[in-house]
């Protein structure tokens, strides 16, 4: 029997690949969807190119969306500035209005063409508690809903939305990855990369997960730009 | 004070423009959000800034989403033709896959940035019973959703999905309208409409909105193609 589709959102950083490679060990054929949104840097667009193909997504697609016509995030307006003093608690700047519900509802129509019944989202409670869309009531609600949407719950299909990292410790998620041949150094996780993908190590993602190699005991494979560490 | 600001979903269609009506005659700023999502035709999205400025929408704004990358819909795959023959049970092909999901995540974003806790779209539970995600159930299950995944659900706000035309016919929905002053010559309904914006008189779109107005007793304003009635 053929393995059964599922829809995976790639961003094309650590969590994200994680996900991915839970998704295929779990035995899903994995279709990758990254959203570029406005982002200030296409390294972690360029990153999702190297990790699907690395970790044997069965297709990989890349859709366009102008968030930064909206504003009101550093990640999509480049008047923003990303902070890069340490994570402080409260939503912060980087915080991308409505995000993971935007990208959500795009795997959920992706799915519904596919004949998917799974969507894998690597979101994590723990690191971002600042986040309200990754929190575990928020993605719970989000697979009610996504029933209620579809096609899935008219002809009585089961529609889930699984977040296998979302009470993981960064440290844990890196040990995950690893036992599961993740590629870390094929990831982007800074929030300001270079073009060439190396990292600024000062804003909130870098620090996390430089944090998060340093607690699971691991080699940081991140490149880093000149001078900045 | 100033009025308090609410993001409506704006089609170009007849159900969008009464709903917008709706909106602001209830005392909103209403901010109006179309979304190219790669229809088959350009004739809506026209209707669509005809419709805003006739309003008095405080700002319009088209974002552009290539959903045609999913397929799957008559609405955005070309190889996939229209009926014509009269509106049938079951889910339709027109239907395209969780487009009010996407459309109000879109609008939960903007909202989000606006400050604005009032989302309005104007779908409609009786025409398009074989949509899903027309249904009240949908519409009280994103509005679920909205509340864990934004800043209002953290800083204790409620974020409202209003849909005010989900329980009317098509004809109370015209009457609505003419009481609130649209001028529907300026909608544009049909799923294949020309460039000029002249309905083709058979699709599902169609025949529902001239059923409305024969049904509501108003006289039609919609022009059609030539020889297609």
């Amino acid at each position: 029997m053929d393995a059964k589709p599922a829809v995976v959102l790639l961003s094309g950083g650590l969590d994200s690949a994680t996900c991915l490679a839970i998704a295929r060990d779990t035995g899903y054929a994995c279709h990758c969807l990254s959203v570029d949104y406005g982002q200030r840097h296409a390294a972690e667009l360029n990153a999702a190119n190297r990790v699907a193909a690395a970790l044997g997504a069965r297709s990989h697609r890349t859709i366009h969306l102008d968030m930064g016509q909206f504003g009101g995030s550093a990640l999509t307006d480049t008047a923003i500035a990303v902070p890069t003093d340490g994570v402080q608690p409260g939503i912060p700047v980087t915080y991308v209005p409505a995000r993971n519900t935007i990208m959500l509802a795009l795997a959920l129509g992706w799915a519904e063409v596919l004949g998917a019944q799974d969507i894998f989202v690597g979101v994590n409670a723990v690191d971002y508690s600042g986040y309200p869309d990754c929190r575990p009531a928020f993605i719970q609600a989000f697979e009610q809903m996504a029933n209620l949407a579809t096609k899935a719950g008219v002809e009585g299909h089961t529609l889930r939305v699984h977040a296998p990292l979302i009470n993981l410790s960064k440290a844990a998620i890196i040990r995950r990855g690893l036992a599961l041949g993740v590629d870390y150094a094929l990831t982007v996780s800074c929030y300001q990369a270079n073009a060439a993908g190396h990292a600024c190590g000062v804003c909130d993602a870098c620090r996390l997960r430089r944090e998060g190699f340093a607690a699971a005991r691991q080699a940081d494979p991140t490149e880093y730009q000149n001078g900045l560490i």
